[in-house]
């Protein structure tokens, strides 16, 4: 029995700034970052697994509207709202991704589903679907889905789009953090086993139907239980060329990086390919690291080690 | 410039033998991947760039009937061909990838055009032929790849199933590669500038929209100037869990191991966790290593420092 559990959420990374933020809804924003890193918590503290434990604190950011994930996914160009997820189990290195998901209540649920019951590690869209009612997943109506903030938010890019007479295909807006929604949670158990897992509505008036970071293993999420388990945020492109996750990885494993170290690196080079956004991060030993190069991420750690539930916002808190 | 430029290509791994490929077969195997090597190299001598080599070795294979990728792929459970595809530029690591394709004849233009004319790394299915179609990319009925071969091993996979009584959703079925199709290209040209690409069409049988390593940057492919550029091809889902083209790249990065080495050790990960498959990969001095685990993969080289052209498809060869 290994006394060094913890876990670590984010709730996206961005241009979070105190001046834009109410203290109504941040105080919104904070109670339900140490709602879901509570239930997380308390799962590792009765001896739960490293998996059920990111996947309980990352239900809780999906079914509230205030993330980029689930109930508050942000709407695609067409008006749809088109959810990914992943989740591994750093222990045997199995995952499960789902993508282009547009029925499925809880797509961290679908994910583990995935890991645990299909040989395959991601499944697309209406396969997706049809793999889910198989196995008696929750499914929605899209409208369920349907939130006023974000809705309100998607003709806000779109009217500025026409103002500006956007030409390009893909619109690169980024005034209102609609790139850099997501939420994720990592984790580290009592009989050692680490487990990550993401999930995302992806951008704000996406087209095309446009796959980010977090369905990717190595680039949103990675868990291995011989160095750490690591979730990103942000915007996904830059993640992907990098191959964050793994990259975090690998610095640990064939460098001797330590987990601090490697996860600054990595945001280092995100900041060289002009990428923004964060990481959580938690290694084999509970150690916790949650850079980024934002103004602001959405974030909550506990761990034995620390024995203090934290819940942060902005960078230099 | 760099007088070590050089290109190897891929065709698919698996259980390729002997007394299994007829005289013809293989003589045609040889002669298309003659065609395809000898098309990307001479690019490279021209002083062209190795993304345009890849691109040019690639299409020869998507275009014939042989290799599980563009004209020859395999079909799905729902009588349906769904293509994958990649590219990625070492110099930039700018990258771009489809997935769910049934339309596009050349999956690999349609990747490179991703890179070049979006801010997103990865397309998905109407969407991406919407995209395609914007950009003039040549869109073909599905009957375009509806061949006779493929259609049989369809046939044959599902009568296997039928006769089983498979109550697995996902089929597990090896017997003639059905998980093992895939088309690779990497190249290293005159500027010293890495690339590298592939494109497949999955795997035979496969349900719920499932999606192989083919378009995850850092497992299927990866190319980084500083290190070297890989293409994978065996049963995907290995790859994924081990982001295995970046693993190799990271192995020289940071463990300074060589190519050979590198590749190698990638390999017996792959076998630790029984995936089975094959790697390409070249240096940025153009050394070329592809190992496998499995009886053959198809495959060739040609490089500057070698001299000649090596066209192999047996391990023992």
């Amino acid at each position: 029995m290994n006394n060094n559990f913890g876990i670590a959420i984010h709730g996206g990374a961005g241009t979070i700034l105190r001046e834009k933020l109410s203290p109504k809804l941040e105080q919104q924003f904070r109670a339900a970052l140490t709602l879901s890193i509570s239930n997380g918590y308390k799962i590792l503290q009765d001896g739960g697994s490293s998996l059920d434990a990111v996947q309980a604190a990352i239900i809780v950011m999906e079914n509230s509207e205030l993330f980029n994930a689930g109930k508050g996914a942000v709407f695609t160009h067409d008006e749809t709202n088109e959810m990914d997820s992943s989740i591994m189990c750093g222990k045997t290195l199995a995952c499960g991704c789902g993508t282009l998901l547009k029925h499925i209540k809880n797509p961290i649920i679908f994910a583990r589903t995935v890991m645990e019951k299909s040989e395959h590690v991601l499944l697309a869209s209406d396969g997706a679907e049809q793999f889910a009612k198989l196995h008696n997943l929750e499914i929605v109506e899209p409208k369920y889905f349907h939130t006023k903030r974000r809705w309100f938010q998607l003709q806000v890019v779109k009217e500025n789009e026409k103002e500006t007479e956007t030409t390009r295909t893909i619109l690169d807006h980024d005034g209102d953090n609609s790139k850099h929604g997501t939420v994720g949670a990592v984790a580290l158990d009592k009989d050692g086993n680490l487990a990550a897992a993401t999930s995302s509505g992806g951008m704000t008036n996406k087209r095309f139907n446009r796959i980010g970071d977090t369905p990717m293993i190595g680039a949103g999420t990675y868990a291995d239980n011989a160095t750490c388990a690591v979730s990103t945020t942000g915007h996904g492109e830059y993640f992907m060329r990098l191959v964050t996750a793994k990259d975090i990885s690998d610095m640990m494993s064939y460098k001797n990086l330590d987990l601090i170290d490697a996860s600054k690196e990595a945001i280092s080079k995100l900041s060289a390919i002009d990428g923004s956004g964060g990481v959580i991060a938690i290694d084999k030993d509970g150690n916790i690291a949650m850079p980024m190069n934002t103004p602001g991420m959405y974030r909550a750690s506990f761990s034995a080690n620390d024995k203090e539930l934290s819940v942060k916002i902005f960078v230099e808190e």
